[in-house]
């Protein structure tokens, strides 16, 4: 097999066999093929698109390039979930302590994150002592015994995706639906779950804008999980603007906190019922997702679920008040605050511009070695269809580095868009895909 | 600027300005911009195509991006010429000497091959003791005195076009035509002469197999020339076939020669004498092509060509017979013939293929390392429309290694096709653009 023949190929619209996918992957992986004939072919599938069977033989070929994580020793159906990557989505630390509290394992590996925030294993860190490397075998015990726990993700996983993502993130190759389904399905399949619960987001400040590319992707993703032999459904959700109000790490882990207090924006709540709703149903712990829906409701309102999390956190080493059985976050240093400079209904509150001011407050990074300011983002005060009166403040940036603060909010001043009539109101579900 | 901006914007099919491709060009010759960037510029920019003030600003990038030769020590308009590649196409040897003859200065540098065979260079290096490597100094003296030398290009000519071409040949990305003239001429403007003829290659041997791409892709270059100032023809020249008869090194410097004194391929000849027509009349000699086609025409009856040739190759240090007034080559060590199976006319005589075999007999090199065995290749003795009997020799293979001889021949079987009935006649000279 010939690495310049099998782009032209491509490049001519023609279907790449399966042993032409796994002479790339396993090629590229091992450094015999060069970064520069990847770049010409992921370009070449960008314009020509790969069928759902090339897709497939991809997500195979990457899920294989790496370690596979066994999980058979934890019993019971373990559920994964994933997000697709929005602004302010801290889902993550609310669902896993829900579903767990309802009897499902959850056994998960999470990233960390380029981008407006750090991924949920950084935010997991803003908890002062919280360890996010545990050894094998203390993973599958906690697991066992709690029905919790979450680590950072190592490199053994779908090596091949490690190495393509970095290559796509520089040349303009990362939209592409099949790209994204083997990059996110072939590190679900070799993290060792039996079912999946995916969190498609689409809108302003999602790689998907359009509701029928969301749904290409959605459908692409669930027919992929499920060719691997997986349980899989997604779950289609609004990214206009971010989801709660706080963007940030440890901030996120604070709004995480209040929710799973029955304390938390009503958006995050509804958002992590649904998610929850699906993985106690396809944990098999509820007949329906309705069933799950009010399982979960039951996980919060009961406490059992904010319970969960503390045993989760404290188990992993994070430091857990014993006599308010609560955690304390460090406060940022610096504070601004944004005042609407006139009046009426939010039109939009724009998620992309919000993750770059978070971003440049120190709370996301900008290139692979920054440190994140763990302190550092944005709280908003208002969201899409408040009224608003001018002067009224809309949002406050935190950070320890007062000219990053100040950078974030001169990008913070055009992301809000007002209107005289009130607007529309978005549903933040769309679609189920299953 | 940013490079991974840049690749979106291509791949958005939006029209990148001056600037971005100077960016690019700069970046990537210095080593700056990596060669995964590139290359997914590359694979962007054949899907979207350039507009033709891209491609004007991508070839006065590269044509900057090292030396620029000048030539201007020489007296007279100097004339430059290119094919864009074929198989047996031996033409620069034959239309130098005549256009010198006539008195248009040729100061050409040339290049070697990857592929069916040598380029111009190696092929002049198989005349015992031609130096193609001349110092400035000497290469334009030569040019005063005797009006006529062509030596290798150096590496210090459009330095990103080497790069950049060595990653088009591993990526899929050649056979675009504002790349191909981006890379032509570039080399051609940064090479000093003051007009250029281009004989754009159209067939199944050439880049270009269609008359509508080898017309656009003549366009696009004249059009380039001309903007850069240079008095520019091209002639679209048939590739179907073979040049000539004789494909190789040695084998390709005896046609020209033989055609020289006279005795040459009759397509060979008629091609020569138009393409040293029009360099006769850009080189201001004639008033006319047609009267340019007199004097060349002339100066192969007189034979005061070809001792313009001899003066040119002994001037260079190769070894010309004092008796004979001759250049003696050595011969292959091994030979074999391909015999007729069928009888009919040769309706097909595939330049591709043979162009295959005759890198099979190591006349051309696979990798850029390979030395070429000068004195391998093939010899046709039939060509379209000819009528052949069964038992007929069409084409003798030659080479010094068995092995590799043996193995040309078996490509070569397939490169004839037969018919009952005589086939039209193609037309060698398509079109001439101006």
């Amino acid at each position: 097999m010939n690495m310049n023949d099998m782009i032209l190929k491509k490049r001519e619209g023609k279907t790449l066999t399966r042993e032409e996918i796994q002479f790339f992957i396993s090629g590229y992986t091992k450094g015999v093929i060069p970064d520069y004939q990847a770049a010409a072919l992921l370009m070449a599938i960008f314009f020509q698109k790969l069928t759902d069977e090339e897709t497939f033989y991809l997500t195979e070929a990457m899920q294989h390039s790496g370690d596979i994580i066994d999980l058979s020793a934890i019993k019971g159906i373990k559920v994964d979930k994933h997000s697709t990557g929005g602004v302010g989505d801290k889902t993550t630390l609310i669902v896993a302590p829900i579903a767990a509290a309802c009897g499902v394992p959850i056994a998960k590996m999470s990233g960390r994150g380029l981008g407006f925030t750090g991924g949920t294993i950084d935010k997991l860190e803003s908890i002062p002592g919280f360890r996010t490397v545990l050894e094998p075998e203390e993973f599958v015990n906690q697991v066992n015994e709690i029905g919790l726990s979450v680590i950072g993700q190592t490199a053994h996983i779908a090596a091949a995706d490690k190495k393509l993502y970095a290559l796509r993130d520089v040349t303009a190759t990362v939209d592409n639906a099949s790209l994204i389904t083997s990059s996110i399905m072939s590190k679900k399949l070799a993290a060792g779950s039996d079912a999946i619960i995916l969190d498609v987001k689409c809108g302003k400040g999602a790689f998907m804008e359009e509701m029928e590319e969301a749904e290409h992707l959605a459908n692409l993703m669930v027919s992929i999980g499920k060719s691997a032999g997986k349980k899989t459904i997604a779950i289609i959700t609004d990214m206009n603007q971010p989801l709660g109000n706080a963007v940030g790490n440890s901030l996120e882990v604070q709004e995480a906190i209040n929710t799973l207090k029955g304390d938390g924006p009503k958006d995050i709540e509804e958002l992590c019922l649904r998610l929850a709703s699906y993985m106690i149903f396809v944990g098999e712990k509820a007949d329906s997702p309705e069933h799950g829906y009010q399982l979960a409701q039951e996980a919060l309102d009961t406490g059992s679920a904010y319970r969960k999390f503390l045993e989760f956190v404290e188990r992993q080493g994070g430091i857990v008040s014993k006599e308010h059985g609560d955690i304390s976050l460090s406060p940022a240093a610096y504070e601004s605050k944004l005042f609407a400079k006139e009046e009426g209904y939010l039109l939009e509150v724009e998620a992309k511009k919000i993750g770059v001011a978070s971003q440049h407050t120190g709370a996301g990074r900008e290139t692979k070695e920054d440190t994140i300011d763990l302190s550092a983002g944005i709280l908003l005060h208002k969201k899409i269809g408040d009224a608003v009166k001018k002067g009224e403040c809309l949002a406050t940036v935190y950070g320890n580095r007062e000219d990053k603060v100040q950078r974030a909010m001169t990008e913070l001043e055009d992301a809000f868009t007002f209107s005289k009539k009130m607007p529309r109101k978005i549903s933040l579900i769309k679609k189920i895909i299953e």
